[in-house]
């Protein structure tokens, strides 16, 4: 077990890697009131794993739950069952059962404590560090929301192994995003283990884990609020964002086509060349994600446009330097306008 | 004018006390959206006085407004005109405005910047200092909500000619607290001057703001999140926040009983003396303040169970240990339910 630590303006955090969910009970605090929530399905295959005498409030399953409504039914519940100020709630799940328990957590109140056992890959390479929360609104992904660090997060790499095909892509896409904003070691050894990974071997998603982990936690410890730094870890999610509201593919999916994207603005700019280009499109295609999307175009531009971080007719967008090393520019929406014509 | 700082953990704030509404857009971040948000009086009365260029958005009036819906109806609104992450938000109002201003600008995308011009006695005293913000959840009075400091506050004595009787009343009872919780020389100065205060006679308003302002903002500086000694400044609170639920009375009026309650708590306790609850009494009735309500007592008591501050069968209260000294104890719900009895 590796722990890896962040230090949030709102707070320490702890990832565990390689902590069991079996024995989550030894790191929860003492004398509070532990309310989980996590979903049907996490629920139905590891509920029996946790400590049995917690209230488990159980949210439905997809993005289509990450809503205001959701998060009014927990702050319901919690008033039912009593829950004050002490109370610390536990989300067990993917990244959409922690955004939602972490914003909950973080308004029930005025913020009460909270923490994540991250039960897919992508949860927990990604969306269980940095601090982020929140919930969609109207569409728009993740419009609401806190920056609030969870106490802990647990990565057991023994759930993993009942997840569907599509989860382990998504969350091997957020692993290429990190290889590539900042660790050539790790873009290479996803060269030589795509296969393994993609099987899911437990030495190849020890290493992915726990490098994600440091990679991400390190660009947070310098930059929580993404005012410059923690913007690299949008690599791929701009353009990403946009297709996955429009064409209603899974994240992964999308982010991967961001990724081709934001390849291609950086070799038209000349950062990288066309075999790097080449190099991270087969590198994507055999870990079983798409390079293209069938989202229309004019659609996923005009998302594009209502974007965070889009100010004015511009729009910060990270590209790549070289692979391993990402740079954040403003570039034209025009621009963005043409690489999308080689993806969509 | 008189500049008085905030330091929160969210960054620091400015109360401007004898600042003026009509020369506010000096104050305002030059090259960002400001988008004001407002209620249907204050826009009658004031609207004219804000920078012309600027969007408003009008909420509705009263306590019923404060509802995560009406967060919802800012946050579209704020899509809808493609507010981004750089945009600014101005709660100018009272305390209901602000309270929600400050909760919607907390999380729209995460957090974007926002300053209050406070339009009511009570918000210029109590409601814009502190960094609290919220809505209430099912008739529980701030039950979600946010820490996070506004960039500055502006208090104008001119806008508060236009206030109802009870409104001023309300701001009364807040100043009334702060005298007996921290400053025995504000006390003596709102005895000797209690109708001019009603009159809101500007030197007078201009020291109970000013004084007010500073006294809360000192507790805050020294505790932001309610762990210690901003607790004191729930004198009242607790048993008033109850009675307002159960009997909807304004405010102040159910903190004013709810001091009348903690006074005689006080005096049951050894702490201070019978001539001393007198003297409080005395004041609040000279500021057209009530000492006792028509809430049905067992309601009231309800409600109190379920107090944010209540932590198993006790409940953190404060009590005086002096006219001008505050005391925070656990005291138990039996105690409570005896000074009950005396004012409802």
């Amino acid at each position: 077990m590796e722990r890896v630590p962040i230090h949030g303006s709102g707070g320490a955090s702890e990832i565990w890697v390689g902590g069991r969910l079996d024995r989550l009970a030894e790191r929860l605090p003492a004398g509070r009131r532990v309310v989980v929530v996590t979903d049907a399905n996490v629920q139905r295959l590891y509920g029996h794993c946790l400590p049995p005498d917690l209230l488990q409030l159980v949210i439905g399953t997809g993005e289509g739950i990450k809503t205001l409504d959701t998060v009014a039914d927990i702050y319901g519940a919690l008033l039912d069952a009593g829950a004050d100020r002490s109370a610390f709630l536990l989300g067990v799940g993917g990244g959409i059962v922690c955004d939602v328990t972490g914003f909950a957590a973080s308004t029930y109140m005025r913020g009460v404590g909270f923490a994540f056992a991250a039960t897919t890959l992508l949860a927990q390479v990604d969306a269980s560090v940095g601090g982020k929360n929140g919930v969609n609104f109207r569409g728009f992904k993740n419009m609401v929301g806190t920056f609030n660090q969870p106490a802990f997060v647990i990565c057991d790499p023994a759930v993993l192994s009942t997840l569907p095909e599509v989860e382990v892509q998504c969350g091997l896409a957020e692993v290429v995003k990190h290889a590539l904003i900042a660790d050539r070691a790790l873009l290479s050894f996803l060269e030589d283990n795509a296969e393994r990974a993609v099987a899911l071997e437990p030495d190849v998603v020890r290493r992915l884990v726990g490098d994600s982990v440091r990679i991400k936690s390190a660009v947070v410890n310098r930059d929580e609020r993404e005012s410059g730094e923690r913007r690299k870890l949008n690599f791929g999610h701009t353009f990403g964002h946009a297709v996955e509201k429009v064409a209603g593919v899974p994240h992964g999916h999308a982010v991967s086509v961001g990724m081709v994207v934001a390849a291609e603005i950086s070799a038209a700019r000349g950062r990288i060349g066309r075999q790097e280009v080449d190099r991270i499109r087969a590198l994507l295609e055999r870990l079983g994600l798409p390079l293209r999307t069938d989202a229309d175009r004019e659609a996923v531009l005009a998302a594009l446009g209502r974007d965070k971080k889009r100010q004015g007719d511009r729009i910060h967008f990270v590209l790549l330097d070289a692979p391993g090393r990402a740079v954040v520019e403003e570039i034209a929406l025009e621009e963005l306008q043409s690489a999308a014509a080689g993806v969509c």
